[in-house]
């Protein structure tokens, strides 16, 4: 498997908060960045901001031709989109890591809340749609704010990733290893997401009492 | 609402290792416990077993006396059985907060999975049984074999504490609090429960791959 610094990472929905952040932080690692948007003009122009930001490697694209360019695709869309837009890239992300970080969470007066998803997870429906890549979930617990936050120079919290393949896994939790503060934790197979997606509706509560952007370490390890 | 050290806990299914623990390390606190089981001379065994381990004021009972004398009860059973006991619990439980600590997972070749539960988890499906008791979530992760080792003086990990209701929320995070090294954090409302216990399924997966007793911490706060 080859080391993660090899690799040219895509960041699909690379111009929302979550993606943009992700790109800024592994830009800033020296990894080799394609951002991907719907817009491919919005995506340049997000792209051209963090390499002058950050001094990293970066270059926006569709999402379509990030898919297309890269060793390892970062899916950080919102839910909605989710299914039509791997059903779209299927055939590019075929044989490739494709790592899936969306929560599928509705909100109401009440807060957040997890949404059922037919497949289990957005994981496990990324992997059924998916069927030719390997897909493993992480990165679902970052606070966007802090990611996106030039100032914040390190980010107290675990990465738990989850997936069936040990080789993918191993390689996507060096992802988060190369961001300062982050850990990637193997957090079990990908019929286990669900609940770790769901649990950021958690983290959101937290947020909200403690006045807090809130992280998960695990213990112990 | 009352100081917690004021209170009559019982720990329902505290012969088992999940309740032994917490009893153990309640007891050892100084909080006065009935220890309740199906067989009420188990109960005592244990009761006094622990009693002179700890010097703590514990005392074994069947479950229903258990549930009758306590200002506040702990669910402790195997999710097997939870409805049942439940059910028959509920007119000895009316007016008191009950906190259910219950997971439901299954198991097989490849591990632990969170099962399905209709009511959308354990707590929900308490709140509806014992529609006259205050039900909270809490005390889903930690290792009962930390638990109940004398050797363990701490436990270093956070406990996340669900519910609608804010005073017993706050009374049940302070009954995490009095355990050195335990910290109560609110964690959302009841109709989030459902991923905080199936997570539990994920930290068994951690123990397995890094040999560990793994807890979970909250960061930022």
């Amino acid at each position: 498997m080859a080391s993660i610094s090899d690799l040219t990472i895509a960041v699909l929905g690379g111009t929302g908060p979550q993606g943009r952040g992700l790109a800024r932080r592994w830009a800033g690692a020296g990894l080799s960045v394609v951002l991907g948007s719907r817009s491919t003009e919005r995506a340049a122009e997000a792209a051209a901001a963090l390499a002058e930001a950050t001094g990293g490697d970066l270059r926006g694209a569709s999402n379509h031709e990030a898919a297309a360019a890269c060793d390892l695709a970062v899916v950080a869309v919102p839910y909605d989109g989710h299914a039509d837009l791997l059903r779209a890239l299927a055939e590019p992300l075929a044989g490739k890591i494709v790592v899936d970080c969306v929560n599928p969470l509705g909100f109401d007066q009440q807060g957040a809340y997890a949404l059922p998803v037919a497949a289990g997870s957005a994981a496990q429906e990324a992997a059924e749609i998916l069927a030719d890549s390997t897909v493993v979930a992480a990165f679902h617990h970052l606070s966007a704010v802090l990611l996106d936050d030039p100032e914040v120079s390190s980010i107290d919290t675990d990465v738990l990733v989850l997936g069936d393949d040990r080789d993918a896994t191993d390689l996507v939790a060096s992802l988060a290893d190369v961001v300062p503060g982050l850990r990637g934790v193997y957090g079990g197979r990908l019929r286990n997401a669900h609940q770790v997606e769901a649990l950021t509706a958690n983290l959101i509560s937290v947020n909200r009492r403690y006045k807090a952007h809130a992280g998960v370490r695990v213990t112990d390890i």
